[in-house]
């Protein structure tokens, strides 16, 4: 057994889905599009003899179920060390980088020889059965800009991905419960998904995964008015926006919310999938 | 239609393989394992307006046919420029590198608007058609230590990954033929090859991918003389080292070569599979 081992995950912006519940978790999951990007979670696992695993983010000891669900899977009693940069519960996928960074800690920390999509694929039942989230984890793994072609772990899905990359900004004002609206009535947001998913695989630039990501917001009907005024001030100074599923957050290529006289965060998108530190 | 746009695509060195023939090049190609690495090709592609395209490598033109392929598969007429540290001929996938490359960067410059397992696809088909390679391309594009699981491109095959990485240490003695040994009797390869490839999905780590490797080389009657030296001189000081397939060139974890007493060229698995700058 080894020490501890850390594992960087990057963020993952969702710009549209539609859900695909299945029984089984690792089959489950969302077909869609997003960024993954520069700023992500930095996760460290140790071996712990205390009876019960114990989770911290930014120093704060918080309950992540999915990252829970991972330890016991791998049978690895660990203290899990998360840091990051984002902001939790606001769109950006830190639920399911700290599950596959768990994964991929845990897994050289205990030895468990698994192979990388075993790993991804316990991150990510982990993370569908929380109900935290359904397409990050496959995303976190594969990095660039993937575009989700069918749901599930890395057994069934079918990943392609957008041969671009760019200079993301981003704003937040706050949370949006990923568990409250994938609960809800999702019908008009499966439409809205498979329609902007149509535009992207029929062209796949950046340009029209921003244009398919702003039709999405609107058609699923998750736009706050804030988000909305902010996605309208970016176009008004050329710039290309939309929001990002599910928080109360604004993305931006480029300098489009700089432009706009926002001060953003800044950050781009990522070559590589989740690695080993 | 941009100025110019560059692509890097890692190095691939193949531990072991087994060849998979099949009429569509799309769906031909190899199982095996093997290391991307940080050395790799930069690749720029400018638009030309002369009959014939240009295809530099390190300042001499060149022919490369999956580069030809690539360019007329997507209707550019480009000059070609392309860099790197690495040896040609010598088992580092550079032909894969390059038609990788230049279907990155030419749907960038002419704004093709393919996706990115559609040029994948492209530059795979094109270099198995051209006899020089099997499977480079995909790892290329994948990154990390890929397990190729199925052959062909990404619509027909099947990737996973070792969850690690590593310092590598290489030296190359000379080439030899991919085209040759690919277009002679392959079933003992094969055979060897199927054995590698159950050890490394029974136990995906590092030290399991280079034990089936040696043993792939010895199997399948590659080894030359200095290279299974080389190799001995490398365990016999604690080492892990195998054989680039294909080519006389010696590979090996962490500081295997200079422990041996070798001064090798130093690089480090590579996380990301091949990206536009």
């Amino acid at each position: 057994m080894r020490d501890e081992a850390t594992a960087f995950v990057p963020g993952h912006i969702t710009g549209f889905f539609s859900a695909h519940p299945h029984d089984d978790p690792t089959k489950a999951g969302s077909r869609g599009a997003g960024l993954t990007l520069t700023d992500g979670v930095e996760v460290t696992v140790e071996p712990t003899t205390a009876s019960e695993p114990t989770v911290v983010l930014d120093g704060d000891e918080i309950e992540v179920e999915p990252v829970r669900t991972v330890l016991e899977t791998l049978d690895a009693p660990a203290r899990v060390e998360a840091e990051s940069d984002l902001p939790l519960g606001a769109g950006f996928g830190i639920s399911g980088a700290m599950a596959l960074g768990t994964a991929l800690a845990a897994n050289r920390v205990f030895e468990r020889t698994l192979s990388t999509n075993e790993l991804v694929t316990i991150a990510h039942g982990a993370e569908v059965q929380a109900g935290t989230g359904l397409g990050d984890v496959v995303a976190q793994a594969h990095g660039g800009i993937p575009v989700r072609l069918e749901p599930g772990g890395p057994q069934d899905n079918k990943l392609d991905s957008i041969p671009a990359r760019a200079r993301v900004e981003y704003l937040s004002f706050g949370e949006l419960s990923t568990a409250d609206v994938l609960s809800g009535d999702t019908d008009r947001l499966t439409e809205a998904g498979r329609n902007a998913l149509s535009r992207v695989v029929e062209e796949p630039t950046l340009l029209s995964f921003m244009y398919a990501s702003r039709l999405f917001a609107r058609e699923a009907g998750l736009l706050t008015d804030r988000v909305a005024e902010t996605i309208a001030e970016v176009a008004a100074a050329d710039g290309q926006a939309s929001m990002a599923m599910l928080g109360e957050t604004v993305f931006a290529l480029g300098t489009g919310l700089s432009d706009a006289g926002y001060e953003p965060s800044v950050c781009a998108t990522h070559p590589a999938g989740a690695v080993l530190k």
